[in-house]
């Protein structure tokens, strides 16, 4: 297992300004905030960072300015995200000579493929750049497509994918993976994107966590962790319930898209912390505002975030 | 309505040489085969088009020889296909710029917006462009995201869609779209993707149809179109009838991808009529082969077409 | 193929008292109703039928009543709806009992089987009583489970089974079993209940059709059925397109449940009809009232029903 | 919280004869195994239970053999699953009458309600009897069909509810149940179904849990459960990740349906372990065998338990 992906490795979000552009100001600042918030690496283009929502020079853009702010302070893993190998391929590429130190990168999507195809992606992807390639097991965002615990550690025992990001929620097959992780001889850095059931998916044997909300609060998701590195399972559980209790603003946000609830509540607390300036999210979703706005924020101040 | 999208026009398949490039030369057989046949119109880059396949340079030098090889025969429609507003706009400007005639755009995909956020979608791909758009009704690629019958006829009334391409088959809401676009002035060309049912949906008063077998046997689709203008309804069915049992080909194929199966059989039976020299797939699908090679030919056979 | 089952037999709704019990007295009317209106079967205790909410009891009598009312002048079909075969025997039996002309089962629910399951099912309740056994096929009220053309074929091949009511909305999987069930000799009577595409069903080939519409205005489907038989399908489409306006009476209601929704509008409709005297609902499904009914009746209105 | 129905209570499988009937004499076997084996409760006639193939008057004797053979000893729960209230309340007063010291009970299922009409059924069969009443969210039996955080604290606080046996496989979702239950005084007594991640669901606050394969193995259950008590999270999750490797039995089953590959483990591995004579299934579904049977005792052998 590459050990440099281990740990606390956000999602980082992507800031706009009104006009729609990416507010890299912001995003210096989002870097510096999470790697001071103890973060163990950064990944940029996912999900929560709007990826799909971004041009090909804007996500070009992203990685370069991540890559110089960390410095290589953390290392810096990048989505490539399109719906099959060859275009996948040409982002991966780009964020390679831009400097990222791995890939991320989903099954197809919108194409309608079997697992032997699946198989035949990730290894031409990981044929095509020297970095370590993650898995992106991501159904909400794929139809259902789900990645299979026999195809994952077949690619990693092939030295095709170097771990897997499981934002699946299927916990009962996280477990096996990691089960059969590590009677493979652990080739996978397995990452749960099961940000409210961190404490579960560590005490099964995750190898690190990607938290969304981990844009709003570092520091106690690197509590998380290293209690759970010391066996200190409760304290890694009420961190995890405190954690709970602060990600209800999401749930708070009504009658909005998906997108726009989950990454606007983010972006909303980031500006009450007064980590960035603005809660713009890309075209064409709006910000977050009036009840919503006001609900976020009522919890952030019964919760004394605020 | 813009009347020179009406009829039949089926989505063109893309073919490809043992290596994976596009086979330029099949695709000029191809657009020929299919003008000869007495298609309408012409729909590259659809989901029958392997596009999710294509990299952006393939998708232009598509467009550019179907332009050229139609030479203005019939009108040609360009799918851009992309995830988001800002992506699908590169994609649009480029076909527009290349000669396309229209482009077919999806709702957002990997992202996960409301209806609102749609409309502002469309609506942006629609400023972008001079020529019309179509909204590209695809569920079953896009995790069951569905287009609503009041968000297209709106757009529709406000010119921003000039037509929809229903791949939903939804066939009651296909229904209450067409009444609903009549009451509204009829705005849109509604075209039925619903291929075993065009017997049926053009009863009901679609402006046209899409039919992905079309690509094999165009004529008797135009026969249909034909027989439906005189309101021989009963001719109509037989021939849909006899489409359909020839279409057995492709339910014929066992333990392959979605992809594999349905375009895999066109192309395995456009190889047996002689229209294009093999069956290539886009990476990373492999062609069909052995078993079910054999029951696409037996089928063909059995129904008299070779 | 069991000819007295063709034509069309609407599901039979139950009327209820506010206090909750069957109105048999309306059931008498209603049984009038349809059989005056030209219908050629009843199908009592179907999902119209609110037949989930019924004790064993209720659906004893309203077999017992159907029968009696109808007193020979057309056929009742008989849902016979539970979770397994054992269970659908006993209900099975008493309503053979009871004078019921056939059967109609779902496969099994809430249980988790596989085709060879279903098989086995069907063939347990056919071998248990001596009156035709239909298969109903109802995905939306069972998670999605779907009966194969390949197991219904094979069903009625083997004298199992004498028909369909295919619920399922699957116009292309209904055109390949009519195919199928044409190839074998015609052993099934394949009735559609998509009720809003009778044309299409018809012009394809369905045997009969089960319209739950039909409780509120049976002669249009009656005159719909004559005219197929004459070929006259233009006039098929104009008697469906008027029906479908109708029918926005059931899309008109927002905020309800499913069978709120659907079995209230018909309810609500019959009301204003005279043809019953109150639109109460199976507990705990509260009726119509205030915007949504305001809703159906003005449609109503619109329409010139009233 | 009625701290009767805390702890290990496991879903007791039904045994059946080679002839289809049910084997009370095993059933006796299996309750005394399960109370030697430290279980808390029983909880008979659920999903691992068959209940739904078995008939009014099998489930009447399964309560009536259950209750006597436990004695006392530890309390029985029996659901009554049924479509409706009226159907369920029926179940429920005979089960209530039988000797049963609580009653489980689902939503409503075939029929298609929304969530006052979830609320009215759970008042309704509570109203009716006077033993506690768990809901029962089990969505994969039901179509989806999952019963809300709020609905459920709702209820409970209302003292509709004495519980929930959760079955959803949602962890995010119980984690914030078990977080609103806390907070509105801890009405519900939250037994988790999801028998692989038993230590993470403790570890977040389950007041119990409900472990299907705690009929081949109760005393690790009940291990885990001790561990739990005294904080020993370790143990807590190496106990369980034995089980998890016990339990790939399950897993090892191809080709087979839901029923018959789940259940069907459970009874072939107690078979192997003596404490059921055979493992046959409720009709129609056949018992494990060739293949399937070697694989499941395979990996018996394997983890040393034969």
């Amino acid at each position: 297992m590459d050990t440099r992906f281990t740990g606390v490795i956000p999602p980082v979000i992507t800031p706009f300004t009104a006009s729609g552009d990416v507010d890299y100001e912001d995003l210096d600042k989002i870097i510096d905030h999470l790697i001071d918030g103890g973060m163990h690496g950064l990944f940029v283009l996912g999900s929560s960072g709007e990826v799909a929502y971004l041009t090909d020079a804007e996500r070009d853009e992203i990685v370069k300015r991540t890559v110089a702010r960390a410095a290589g302070r953390v290392p810096v893993l990048a989505g490539a995200i399109d719906t099959t190998a060859k275009r996948v391929i040409e982002h991966a590429k780009r964020a390679e000579a831009l400097g990222a130190d791995g890939i991320v990168a989903t099954c197809p999507f919108y194409a309608i493929n079997d697992e032997e195809e699946f198989a035949a992606h990730f290894r031409a992807i990981a044929a095509a750049v020297s970095i370590p390639v993650f898995a992106y097991d991501v159904p909400v965002r794929l139809g259902g497509k789900k990645l299979s615990r026999d195809l994952l550690v077949r690619l990693g025992t092939e030295d095709v994918i170097a771990g897997v990001k499981d934002s699946s929620g299927d916990d009962v097959g996280f477990r096996r993976l990691v089960a059969a992780n590590e009677k493979a001889g652990h080739p996978l850095a397995l990452l749960s994107g099961h940000e409210l059931m961190v404490d579960g998916m560590l005490l099964l044997g995750a190898d690190g966590f990607v938290p969304g909300y981990g844009n709003v609060e570092p520091r106690p998701y690197r509590e998380m962790w290293d209690a759970s590195r010391e066996g200190d399972w409760t304290r890694v559980r009420d961190i995890q319930d405190r954690i709970a209790a602060h990600f209800e603003t999401v749930f708070a946000v009504k009658g909005r898209s998906g997108d726009a609830t989950g990454i606007g509540a983010f972006k909303t607390a980031m500006v009450e912390l007064g980590i960035i300036k603005a809660n713009h999210m890309a075209f064409p979703i709006k910000p977050l505002e009036g009840a919503n706005k006001d609900a976020v924020v009522a919890i952030m101040k019964e919760e004394g975030l605020i």
